[in-house]
């Protein structure tokens, strides 16, 4: 049989993998990936075909799973985090949805006959928000930094959207290594809706063994203490951050309080 | 010691359950949790002692959860999909901020003594978007439409945001017994803003055996089929509905299409 996993497998401690996602692995072939993702997953990868395309070869990657599933292999495609959240498994779509329409080269319309299932995984501001507490306690969106693929001024109208709508802002592609200033912009647009004190989490490597957690605030939030593997989200104006000796969290109220 | 995991177990299929949150479940003595969220887990929460408080006995679970810890039990208060989303961290670390403050009776300071860990689970919205494709492929946001705890007044400016900024945009709490025009409402301003062939995923029970999903079009969004345990997300002004022989999915593209 024909068969494609699209599997996010979790920030990267390998207890917030799945059974689900860990079953495909261990049922496939071939597995195609990101190098550093396939060395998270140490010995569950052993004894597999790996196929390791670099950083910014996604569509390579996309096409190389839907070949070898097409050729008759069992293949998990595999993103860390979700793959449904800014990661492989649109992509994917988006090229099946050009062969449908004929917009692709004909032997590809072999792959319109793989087995397709799509596995969830738990994305980075879950991580992030539960190891402080409860950043994602209300109504809260994601808004990548990344203007490779959408034109800046939809980033810019999502952040003032955002902002307008008090939501949590988790900011995923906050800088790269040719690009910074997005996120210090993001910044000041939001400075515009909420105040200056606002919770700020930088979570850098969550869940692994160099992860290094920072709650700041809103003004002090800054590209230079930011990169690729850092994930931040900036609370609502009532999120709070509370200290009880040495520990502390933040967290975004639902509405309690008036029944507490 | 004094430890309180408080633990989402995913939309309900065991095998999206994390081993982290199996194990916290395994390591504890008493759970608590609404009883259904227990049956789910089935053989799991055999032998703990179970605490099974009711709907809308939120304060009153988060507080038994806290007495329980601080008294030395080993307790893991549970949610199903992530605890963190819409669920009872938030209300367990509100009540923290309140003891801090000193608004909580002076024998409620033991809670501060708790060594608490939060883990998160797989989201509705994640096993939905998953099921049907990639729906979450590109910036999305939640809102939930309970006006229990939130003034309606919040939500709807929420809503409004949310189809400015084109998010796609999953609700949680779409509709419940005594409540049900706030979906209708809902699909109305968004028709303001996006067309009105705009997929929408309506996800009830998923993953579970009494799964059932169906494909629509935001105009054709309806209170009338949507229940309590249903998850409604809407594609942004670019998501796709594509078919292919006997299978459907649903994808929000990330802007690759100029370099297909």
């Amino acid at each position: 049989m024909s068969k494609l996993f699209i599997v996010g497998t979790g920030p990267g401690d390998l207890d917030l993998l799945t059974p689900k996602a860990k079953k495909s692995i261990e049922a496939s072939t071939d597995l195609v990936a990101y190098g550093l993702y396939l060395d998270l997953l140490g010995e569950l990868c052993a004894g597999k075909t790996h196929h390791d395309l670099p950083l910014g070869e996604e569509i390579g990657r996309a096409r190389l799973a839907l070949d070898l599933a097409a050729s008759g292999k069992t293949v998990t495609l595999i993103s860390s985090g979700d793959i449904g959240i800014y990661a492989m498994a649109t992509l994917v779509f988006e090229l099946l949805d050009n062969t449908i329409q004929n917009k692709e080269p004909i032997q590809n319309q072999q792959w319109l006959n793989i087995e397709i299932e799509v596995i969830p995984g738990i994305s980075a501001m879950q991580a992030g928000a539960s190891k402080v507490g409860a950043l994602l306690g209300h109504d809260f969106c994601t808004i990548s930094l990344s203007d490779l693929l959408t034109p800046w001024q939809t980033i810019e109208k999502r952040i003032h959207s955002a902002g307008q709508g008090d939501f949590v802002i988790s900011f995923y592609n906050p800088v790269s290594k040719k690009r910074d200033w997005q996120l210090n912009t993001a910044r000041d647009i939001l400075l515009e809706y909420r105040p200056a004190k606002t919770p700020v989490l930088i979570g850098r490597q969550l869940t692994r063994k160099e992860e290094d957690i920072t709650i700041t605030t809103l003004d002090k939030l800054d590209a230079h203490d930011v990169d690729m593997f850092t994930l931040v989200s900036i609370g609502n104006s009532e999120s709070r951050h509370i200290i009880n000796g040495n520990t502390q969290w933040v967290y975004t109220p639902r509405g309690y309080s008036k029944k507490l």
